[in-house]
């Protein structure tokens, strides 16, 4: 049983990887749900529909989030009622949050109806929010606090960020289907996802560290940053605003004491030494994931490292 | 100031008419909501929608209903996971649906709600729900009580229907801004909409009979049944199997002493003695509305015909 932890494009492309790696019903994904919020009475998650997307194989190969072909009429009507089309919802896009939103009324946690949508898209892997709680990502810019979207979509990432902080953190407790996964877990795999705003509210959730360090399988880590830069969002921004070195060097600060182990980038391959100097393994390799082939052997590389520490 | 009772679309063709007849800010259209449902967690007001989609000039001109050149991605995507997809909503119009549902949520009330769709849509005459509470038409047939969608959409009409009662009817009385309009107006249109089903329900809100006999004013009702059929909808066959004469004489006899005058087809004026001997007054003229000069020509006709009673 692996258990990877997952923001939003990056994760879920290792997720799929890791997926095709393995028989896929051995794979659970934890899911950020920080950067979750409600548009028009909706409820959106977009980290858990990246990840859904994905391992359905129907996300847009183009952007990595939302659905291949798919179209913005809805989006356009609802400007045309007036209302502010910031965040880019698809037609078919929208499927997923009117159903989602419906069964939350209903009562159904959110894990409850994350499951419902991996099973309708024939999902054979486990997608879990890292908490059914809702969490908020907030956002300390000069230009005050700023909610994750507004900071990431509406305002393009152009703030300095001073601080981040999770709201309802401290009501978020881990679900006990996320806990027994560790439990059972024989490799935990962090994604290469942002570690401030990705995995950072991940490992915030109440009882999600214990449960990292009761689980005594390897713990790998998958650098974000390549060559001092994220391939994708705001990770290198924001660690360089927030005292971090943007570098897996950095990554590996943040995750030290948790992980085992860490894969960086071929081309970052200079920066192994000081990484084992923090007492954990470390993987070279190509981590620039293309399509599904690149991140299956990814993965199985990932994987094999990690097992090889199993068995040490 | 012209107030019209109005289903879907035969009641929206002529409130259009109207709009364009008359000054369209002295029009109110008091609308049928016991069609109005919840389906994937969104309220659907379909008298309603194809009211405002009809007067903002974006309705689906083959359909009646819809808005022109809708798209249905999102239903293809609801069922896709998993869910029946036996209502037609398109994208552009989904936006409605999302929208309306977050401001009901939000506390706003359906007239708010409709008159917020309106101004967004630059429609320059009043749109009213015949009540803010929720009502529901139930059809009563051989197979069970039917809701009314089930029995229209889903079931195709197929189910005789014994009898229809309007579930929530008690608790439902007419708004303030509906009885104003109906005190302020200078002639009341039954537009040609389903008696039984459309004007029925508006009828059974608590105080709006009384608010209709409070109205000196003359009430004009055309006929939505020619040569003894309903151009659209199951009206002929609900008329039917309730017992009512299949013709603008049963649809007069249903008005009686509500009306003062009734419009009927040129191809039905043998009916004409027999109305008049009700006590009302008789207009013959061609009541099939096709494109928007049509419809401005029938309520012009209507509007004369109602004005010169109002001089007698």
């Amino acid at each position: 049983m692996i258990v990877a932890l997952a923001g939003g494009v990056g994760g879920a492309k290792l997720a799929q990887g890791l997926a095709l790696a393995t028989p896929a019903e051995e794979l659970t994904v934890l899911v950020n749900t920080a950067d979750d919020f409600d548009l028009y009475g909706l409820r959106i998650c977009p980290d858990l529909d990246t990840v859904l997307y994905t391992l359905a194989g129907i996300a847009n190969p183009e952007t990595g989030w939302g659905i291949a072909g798919d179209t913005f009429s809805a989006l356009g009507a609802i400007a045309r009622l007036g209302r502010d089309p910031w965040f880019r919802l698809g037609d078919q896009d929208l499927a997923t949050h009117i159903l989602r939103t419906e069964r939350l009324r209903a009562g159904v946690s959110l894990t409850g109806t994350i499951a419902e949508l991996a099973v309708a898209l024939g999902i054979m892997s486990r997608i879990l929010p890292m908490s059914d709680a809702p969490v908020a990502t907030m956002v300390d810019t000069p230009s005050g606090q700023l909610t994750f979207q507004d900071y990431f979509v509406a305002r393009h990432q152009q703030d300095e960020v001073r601080g981040v902080s999770f709201a309802g953190i401290d009501d978020a407790e881990i679900s006990q289907p996320a806990a027994r996964a560790l439990e059972d877990a024989d490799l935990v795999i962090f994604c290469p996802s942002n570690p401030i705003v990705s995995i950072g509210p991940i490992l915030a959730v109440q009882g999600m560290r214990d449960a990292l360090r009761r689980a005594t399988t390897p713990k790998i880590a998958v650098s974000p940053i390549i060559q001092g830069k994220a391939l994708k969002g705001p990770a290198d921004k924001m660690l360089a605003s927030l005292g971090h070195e943007v570098s897996a060097l950095g990554v590996a600060r943040i995750y030290a004491r948790l992980i085992d182990g860490m894969v960086l980038d071929v081309r970052d391959s200079g920066l192994g030494a000081s990484i084992e100097a923090l007492g954990m393994r470390v993987l070279c390799t190509e981590t620039i994931m293309g399509d599904a082939a690149d991140r299956a052997r990814l993965a199985a590389e990932v994987i094999d490292f990690g097992m090889s520490m199993a068995q040490v």
